[in-house]
């Protein structure tokens, strides 16, 4: 980290300064110039906050050099991370295809749309039974009955099913979901996260409408940093001003995950698009720019959907789109599920 | 709310789309065209989703003509709303200022700042206990240890406070706070938002990051829903492509809200910029907006605030600002405190 | 085009709107409801502004059914355009690459480059004369001597070149110019647009920084109103907020463009990102995701380059890209060059 | 400027570095670290590109400590500037109201609109000769028609001009006009600004629809490096996600501008939010937060007006927002005109 000093910097101040940072055990390089002083910070500076050095007096500006995370970063490890969930393996040479309605409605939608997708090839059944809707007023979700449909169908399936949190008071209910999911608006629900991190269980970390990608990091972090090492990530689209698309997908996200982090990526076109039939397009391009994986929506009957059937497959379309996406995965020289 | 049907749209699955509208309560008018079909939906639109109504196959496209919001609406509430929060009035022809540190962080601390903000004219003492922080391994916070300490400068000022709240299962803690608050991340923790909805205190709603202007209203809408009708929304600033501040402070939208919604609106400058040297300006502007009330940052020794003392003013500067503040208050024909 | 009234909207006021309309050409269909009046507007709306019809004082608001553009719209010509450019085929079921350095500087560097991208398999030489620089202290381009050293790098591999032009006076200097560029930041530059409609050579349209795609394709329209057709869209990233990657590549644009238009469209990876190492995935991604070609930076001594080096791939590189680039272009059925 | 240096660079390719400074004529301050090791470059390093610089190999990374534009820069030129333009003063201490239709139209509605706005107190007439339109099926303007418009304008009321050009070859037409308007979409025409650096007029120089602020100060720069000081900046709004106004005015730039430039910088709220009502608050914003001026759209019959004319004021809803700007000039201490 380095900490640039006002050209007027006091030397008392300076030296208050460098002090502050060995008696936090900070080793430092003092470099004092024509134009400007520079003091280079040596040690692990991933417990230091930039915002915190700049109160000080003295300081011009802050310039991490290296990054303010560590168990989620690739440089710690470099092996990029492999998770055996319920038998399937998701990450490095796995491609995994998570498929379901966005709500979980009745046991015959939710059974049905299992056994399709499943026919099909999708290795993880999705449905969501805590919804988070803008309005009050819209569906919420069946909640725990949600839940038990869930289990219904992947019993009947076998399955592993993917649903999403928004409570940490709900986890017990959570206790054979397979993997636990936190919506884009609970990225820096950082009470959740710290919850998360308490419990065994896979979590699917969506990105923030806003959040930039080392934001995003922080929030694995977080669930790191509390015992959990079993963060997947899910890039779903960023807020910009385009409206075609309802969000904006980020796909240079995936290489620059890669590049800073071993965890595992997968994309959703289903939400960052809102448009079915872009769905087929943006998976190829999710497989080609090196996802672990995709996640689509699906419904038996979209027509009737409760929430957000305007975006989901029939299972019909999905069938098509999981026969390009079965050559491609191999093209690729990865296994399918 | 107006439907616009697909041009190809087969009469039977329109007649179904009409009876289904009516099944649900709701009157319409029908009229084809040459070039396209329209259906206007009569009636409360303000519990449907037009996302739903997408949905149906031979829907081209849906479009609201009124808000999707009631509680919150200026439509049924034509008068502003005023609140009387420890003997405090908020909204209408007065003009609140909170000030006070970002981080709670020691009795004298608290006690020295809130005895200059009390003799500046501040009306509301404010100090996080919870503290939402990007890092895992930044300070978060004193937790209840802060909240007794924040009490102690309530008692020994008698000014009524205001801090945050990020988990619902700490409500009981806040029983002694005045507002509280609700940070720009968990604006759409709806879980949350159903929990302040059953109580009964004064919600400051800050604004998402990301968030639209609907949205927000929105957010205020779950809180009202439940029955607590007391919201004021805090603008701090959205998440835009300029880095020179920060955010960017969205002063627009004050008239905005002010057009569709009766709530009060309070403009927070400290953390829309971070920038100490810009709060003074924009606090002009806020006043002069229509804002009823601002939120600023203020730290008895900044050199060493542990969290974003960088954005703070000293009680000095911040006794300049309020002898401008006084003087605009004045001028807008308002009343400060 | 959909015209919703105003409520209170008075008789003689909506039949003067009537009037103009049907005096301007437009049949319409009048549908008066117990909450809203609606007219729709029968004929070619292109030629509306939705703004100019806003401005009517009875109008509430104004909806387009149909997009505001004719000569790049699919659905007057759904045959997507296939352009011949000095012997190669840009479009349909041809790829194409253009490859060379951001700045043309010496006659060794142009000729070295052109040879060393010709032998990768590049169908197109490309090289700025005139540099669009945010800094008026920035090299600027060689001008016309630049355009020189491209000629001769022209005739010494027969590659044909692309340009960017930034002056519709220099329009003469680009008579043996194979395809002329239009910046981003002149992307809505009509008095230039104008005369390149004029003009009979394909021209290369660069997405503006912050333009939607409707945006974009209003200024392919330009072009082609002036007389003009051959338009090839080019994405190269959009502002956001992310400040990772220099720009966010919007490759939702690309399935977004051949929906609504039938223009060939090419993405810049390297523009986009600023990030060499990140050109390889997203070229995987762009053909993956059905654009007509890609545009890559290449220099033969990226470490000495005069503008944009930190971006630009080495022959060798470059070659690496190719060498995946073939086998993908072939598994999507298309021909390279 | 602060050059960090990769941890693994060679000492060869670092003296090389260090030795290509010095022949540019650049002195610098070396500093190596254990864990990164920094050059500090000295010297007006406002001509060095940090883009270029992150070129070499051995760079891992460049950050400025000083700006990149030295005319502009009010640390050079620590007074504000003040113009006198056909009589008017426009900086420091006074407040200019630059008020007319979008659109220039015909003679009686250019008199009767510049009339009416002289009346009410406006120092400068606007109004488009050339319109910079989305579509080219949109009205474009009366080109030298509408200029010979406004001048009648000019003359019947004393009243100095301020209208856009879109074009360097359009210059001499310009000749009697006494503000030449630079708009948003040709912040960046690079071509255009060095033209106008060639001529002696003031130009008013608007923001780019996503430009940072250093970007508008660089485009400043180009006009001044070619001769002409008489910038002035114009805040009209940056384009952003939300769409309750058109565009979001940035107020913080203001306050940001007069810190780091001496050029006067004036509001637009009229194009920024595209809305009426709206105009009156933000006025009121902009002279509070320290603006030297405002620009608003008024139209004698907005209803009848060719463009844009949904955003103008009506000559008495003027006159209405004057009485409150001098009421809020006088109490700035600010002389109106």
């Amino acid at each position: 980290m380095i900490v640039i000093l006002k050209q007027n910097a006091e030397q008392n101040e300076v030296n208050a300064l460098l002090k502050q940072l060995e008696d936090m055990g900070f080793d430092h390089h003092y470099s004092k110039g024509e134009n400007s002083t520079i003091v280079g910070i040596i040690g692990d500076t991933s417990t230091l906050d930039t915002d915190d050095l700049k109160t000080i007096d003295v300081v011009a500006d802050v310039k991490r050099v290296s990054e303010p995370f560590k168990l989620a970063n690739r440089k710690f490890h470099p092996d990029s991370s492999i998770f055996n969930i319920a038998g399937r393996t998701v990450g490095e040479s796995h491609f995994s295809v998570i498929a379901g309605p966005c709500s979980v409605e009745t046991i015959p939608q939710m059974t049905e749309t299992a056994e399709a997708v499943k026919k099909s090839g999708a290795s993880f059944l999705r449905g969501g039974a805590f919804k988070p809707r803008t309005s009050p007023y819209s569906f919420q979700g069946l909640h725990d009955e949600g839940l038990k449909i869930l289990l219904e169908a992947k019993k009947a399936t076998g399955l592993p099913i993917v649903t999403e949190i928004m409570n940490q008071a709900h986890l017990d209910l959570f206790e054979d979901v397979d993997i636990i999911q936190v919506g884009a608006r609970n990225m820096q629900n950082f009470e959740l996260l710290k919850e998360l991190g308490k419990c065994n269980k896979p979590i699917l970390l969506k990105r923030g409408l806003s959040s930039t990608i080392e934001e995003w990091v922080m929030s694995a972090e977080y669930i790191m940093a509390g015992g959990n090492e079993q963060v997947i990530f899910c890039e779903r689209g960023i807020r910009t001003y385009e409206t075609f698309t309802r969000n904006t997908l980020d796909l240079s996200a995936i290489p620059a995950l890669k590049s800073i982090s071993h965890l595992p990526v997968i994309v959703d076109p289903s939400h960052a698009t809102g448009l079915p039939w872009m769905v087929e397009s943006l998976t190829k391009a999710a497989i080609a720019v090196g996802a672990d994986g995709i996640m689509i929506e699906v419904h038996n009957n979209p027509k009737k959907a409760l929430c957000d059937g305007a975006q989901s497959l029939t299972p019909q379309q999905f069938d098509n789109v999981m026969q390009t996406v079965k050559k491609r995965v191999e093209f690729e020289g990865k296994i399918l599920g």
